[in-house]
Order: structure tokens, then sequence, then C-alpha cells
């Protein structure tokens, strides 16, 4: 039986986020828990005249990735390395089964397939073609929320079926104050940090490339980030661990100190990666105002609504960015109970409120 | 929990069928009921060097295919077409949760299906890559043949786990009979039909193209049959219809009378999908002993020990066939109650029991 909302979902995915048109070649990437969304989105690219090419958790599958050679992890397969340079857009819809299934895999093998997955995202980070990243509401992704799976969908869907142009509308408006600003202050608690986003202009994201959507983002200079930042409020799920309490010190724009009350050693594992690691990719900005709490669930939280995030690691070149790194790792900063967000001086947002 | 014996199923696709080596890129056509066999292949692959790229219901989905644009499904996206050009082997998986699920796509939509695959069937046609068909037992099937599905677990794994060179010498007797006669005679029920076979020698397949596999085949010569054959025993399947009582004569090798008790239209549709679809593409000689009953299930029931099929449509080229067509349509008739089979005139099989 079909469901509306999900028919009204798949439509956002095809027609707003990925833009599909008539002769596309359309990857979608969907685990096979997401069939009734799956078939909603085939239907919509049939009748858009686009082909469906579906690949399940793509690049590699958990009991392959396990116990393959470490060569094969690092590189794309050559076919896949094709695709990802013909393909026209991609649809990737997470329905995770289990969120900690890839716990025992161990992080450097994680790390090969971020580094072999580079290809694909360069093409997404330079915005050279349309994609989006969204969820299907899996009993996984539910208990993670610690919701019901019904309620994770109503959840879900309210968070996504926004008047989107609206909200786009008022992103703009405060991504325009900052734009003009060349510093961004963030204090809160055991909090006070300095970014510079000089000469760097927002990306509004008002229902496009996520979905929920619901931010705006810069890529920061990368030498400027200064001071003290405590993620103190929510945990960060990471290849499948939970980091809890990440605090980190920047000077010059580099992390010269980072602490965490679990997997501190895993946190230092992280930040090796590369040089990249070490630095900031992004400075986004919650604004979807249908997430009012956390999920541990990184692509709901970093959009909340009264909330700041930070990504360590690979910056967007569409946004100016000039940091690489094979990790983007979105870190999310609740600014509602006491928080304070400053341009070049000015307080413009108190307690996830804006005052502009 | 691991089943041994779905890790026996596994390792006979991929070391037998699939002869994966190291630095393959290996396709893997599976549904995903088939998960844990899935699994099973994944971590061979994995453990032979090989890469596994995963595809579900390929190459097209269902919900895509009901109303995609016909020149879409006519031909393969050209990402599809490089990968059938670069693949190194193929594992294909059926499991279905409704064989029926193609009941609603017109059968013209279907042919254009197949066309669009021909790229694809031409090269696993001419052997030039190894690959394998076979079966996970999913409810839908158990429910074609009549069984529970642990039943039919049972029966799946009696009929591929077998000792497949023995299999394979006992065939290969039985061919060299075969391959020293110009003319085959079949006789049975409603059945008297002749074929040449000069000039072509048999395929002897031992477990390696299909799971479960024991068969032998020939592409006939082109021109050759004559008379009549009854399909009265079992019932065939094709693009999700059932068809009952076919009988089919022939003249010159081609079919001149077709007419069946259900689907007749249907069965008419089918031989004029293309001049090839009224020839014959292959006799085939079931010989797999753990396969004792029909299931309406092609892939099995061809194999069965005492049933001969033919093939209207394609033919392998490998085999010495020239018959093109987009249809390669397996038709199984039992002749264990009261059938012949004559080589040069001389009765080599009785009641599916061999003389020779």
């Amino acid at each position: 039986m079909r469901d509306e909302r999900l028919a009204a979902y798949a439509e956002l995915l095809v027609g707003r986020c990925a833009r599909v048109e008539a002769g596309w070649q359309v990857a979608l990437f969907a685990a096979p828990a997401a069939e009734p969304l799956v078939d909603e989105v085939l239907r919509l690219l049939a009748r858009r005249g686009a082909y469906a090419l579906r690949r399940t958790t793509w690049p590699y599958e958990m009991a392959w990735l396990r116990e393959a050679p470490e060569e094969l992890v690092d590189a794309l397969p050559p076919i896949e390395l094709h695709t990802v340079r013909e393909i026209d857009a991609v649809i990737a819809i997470e329905a995770p089964r289990n969120t900690r299934e890839a716990s025992d895999v161990p992080p450097e093998r994680l790390a090969a397939v971020r580094r072999a997955r580079r290809p694909f995202l360069d093409r997404i980070s330079a915005h050279e073609i349309p994609w989006v990243s969204c969820q299907y509401p899996t009993p996984a992704l539910a208990q993670d929320a610690g919701m019901s799976v019904e309620a994770f969908e109503d959840f879900l869907l309210g968070a996504c079926l926004l008047d989107w142009d609206a909200l786009g509308e008022e992103m703009r408006g405060y991504a325009a104050r900052l734009d003009e600003a060349e510093e961004v202050r963030i204090v809160g608690a055991g909090t006070d940090l300095t970014l510079s986003i000089a000469g760097r202009r927002a990306i509004v994201s008002d229902g496009r490339r996520n979905m929920p959507d619901g931010e705006f983002f810069y890529a920061p200079v990368e030498d400027s980030a200064e001071g003290t930042i405590t993620f103190g409020e929510f945990p960060s799920e990471q290849g499948g661990r939970v980091i809890r309490g990440i605090r980190l010190r920047f000077e010059a724009g580099r992390v010269v100190e980072a602490d965490a009350e679990t997997e501190a050693a895993y946190l230092h594992e992280l930040l090796d990666t590369d040089e990249g690691a070490r630095r900031l990719g992004e400075l986004g900005i919650g604004c979807n105002p249908g997430i009012t709490r956390y999920l541990m669930n990184t692509l709901f939280d970093e959009k909340m609504a009264g909330t700041v995030h930070l990504a360590l690691g690979n910056s967007y070149t569409a946004a100016g960015g000039t940091n690489e790194s094979v990790i983007h790792w979105d870190i999310v900063k609740d600014l509602r109970a006491g928080g304070r967000l400053y341009a070049d001086g000015e307080l413009v947002q108190e307690d996830g409120r804006w005052l502009v």
C-alpha cells in the first residue's frame, strides 16, 4: 500500500534535489530496507525519462570489506570509477539495518574506503552534478533516535516536507549578515572559538543536497581557527563508534590539542588520518525548525535550528575551501542554552535565537 | 548464524562455476532476499582478491520498467553497457519475492528488455566470461514448487551439492554416443520429432554455468526440426505467465503450428518476437539425479534426469549454433513415462533411463 507522504518525499528528492532531466543516468544508492521509497523514486525517474542505476551499500558491502585485500579497498574498481565520471546525478538513501555494522571494521580500512571514494567526493564537493543524501526510517535509525519507527517516520517527514522556498528566504537573510563579516566567534559551554570567513560566502542549502536540509555553511579560512570548542551536549557517531565530550583546541587553524570522554584513542586516529583532518572544512549553521531534538544522526542533528557544526577535514571547493582530506566529519555544538554567535564582534544569535 | 551448506553453495558458485581470480571485477546480480548467500559470496570474493560489483534486479527494477519510456527500456544505459564489456565474471542469484511480479508488464516491454540485454547475452552465450545463474530459496520459489521453504532449501541444496566431476563423467559417456549420431528422434505422448545434430557436438554442463546444473545440450541444425512435440506433462512459466499444454509442429526447422491450453495468445506473441523465435536454439538433456519432481522453475526442471528440453530462440554460439533471437525459452518434456530417445534410429533412452 502506498503512503502519500512517501510519494511527496520521493518527489522532493527527484524533483527539487536531484533536478533529474530526461536521458540522465541517475545513480540510486539504497540499501534494501529502503524499498518502499526506492520504488517511489524509480517511478518518478521513469516518468522523467531517466535511467535508474540501482546500487546497494556503495561502493563496498561490509562482508566484502572485512576480508578484501588492502590494495583493493584502497581504490574503486575501474568500472565504478567510470560510473563516477559518467553519472548525471546521485540519490543516496541510507537505510541501515544496524548503524554499528562497521564497528568491527578496522579504522584504517574505513579510511581506505574514504580514499577510494575520493573521485566521487570530488565531483559532489565541487557541485559538478546534483546529488542528494537522505534516509529511510528503519528500525535501526529509530532505535538510535530513541523513538518508535512510527514516531521516527513522522519526525523525518516533518523535517523534510517543509516549505523550502520560505526557509531558503529566511536563511539567505541570516547568511547576508554573516557574508559581510570577516570573523565569526562561537561562545558557549567550554567554548570560545574564532574563525575567519573573510572573502568566503555562504552556501545556503535550502532543500537540495541533503534531506532533511536547512543550513547555510562556510568554508572557513584554513589557518584562521583560534581557541577551544567543547562538544559537550551531544555525542558524535563516526565509523560505528560513539565519541562523547569531544574537546578541540585550535592554533592557526590546526587542532593542537584534542580529548574526549569516550573513544579518545579513536578520535586521535581520525585526526591522524591525513594533514587536512586537523583543519576545519566547514562551519555550518543549522536552521531547520522541524528538528527540535538530538538523534545521534548527523544528517538531522547538523540541521537543528539553534546549533552550529564544524567539520574536520575536506572542505567544499564550491564554497571557496581549499582544505583537502579523505574525512569530512561534522560535529554538532548546541547553542540553545547559553550559546552566543558573533559576527565581527556583534552578537547575532543568542541561545540559538537570531537577533538579525 | 551461518549455515555450512550455504558456505559450500557459495564456494561452488565462486570457485567451480565463476572460477574467480585475483583482481577480477565480478558482477553480482542478486535481489535483496538473497542476502545470506550474498554475504557468503562476498566473503569468498574478498578472499580471492576480487572486486564485487553488487547489483539488484538487473538491468531494470520493475517499478522503473512499468513506466519508463520505450526507447530507454530498449537499450542499456551507457554505464551498464560499459560494465557488460569490462566485467570479468558474473554471478546471478535469483531470489524473487514474487515470481509473478512481471505479470502486469506488457510483453512488448519484456521483449525490449531482452533486446537491451543482448550485448550481455552475446558475451555469455559465446562463453567469453565465466558466469553462473542460480537461485536462493525464497518463500515465492518454495510456493511455486508446492513446498515449505525448509523443504525447498533441502531440495535446492540436494540438487546443487553433488559430486560434479562424477556426474560430468557420466554425462560425457551419454554425450559421446549422441555426438556420433546425425539425427535425434524424440517420441512420447503427442510427440514425434526429429532433429539433426550433424556436425554439432554436445556441451556438457557439469556444474559450471547454472546451479543446479546437470545437462548436456546441442545447438540443433537450424532447418532440421520436423514433426510435433507436446509439452503436456509440465506447464511452462514465462514473463510471469503460466502456459499449459504447449504443442508445436515444426517444418524445416520452423514452428508452423502452435497451440496451448492456456495463454495461447501469449504463446503466439512470443513466437512472433522475431524470426529466430520460431526456431530451436537448443536441445538439452537433463541428467541431474537430485531433481526428481517438477517445480515450475526452469532452472531446475530442465536439469531433471529423464527429461529433455527444447529452447525456442537464441542458440549458443559456443555450441556451433547460428540461430539469433532475443528470446531463449526452455520448455521441458518429461520422458519418464513412455518416452523414447533415438540416435540415428537406435533406442538410447527409454522411460527416462539410459540404455547406453
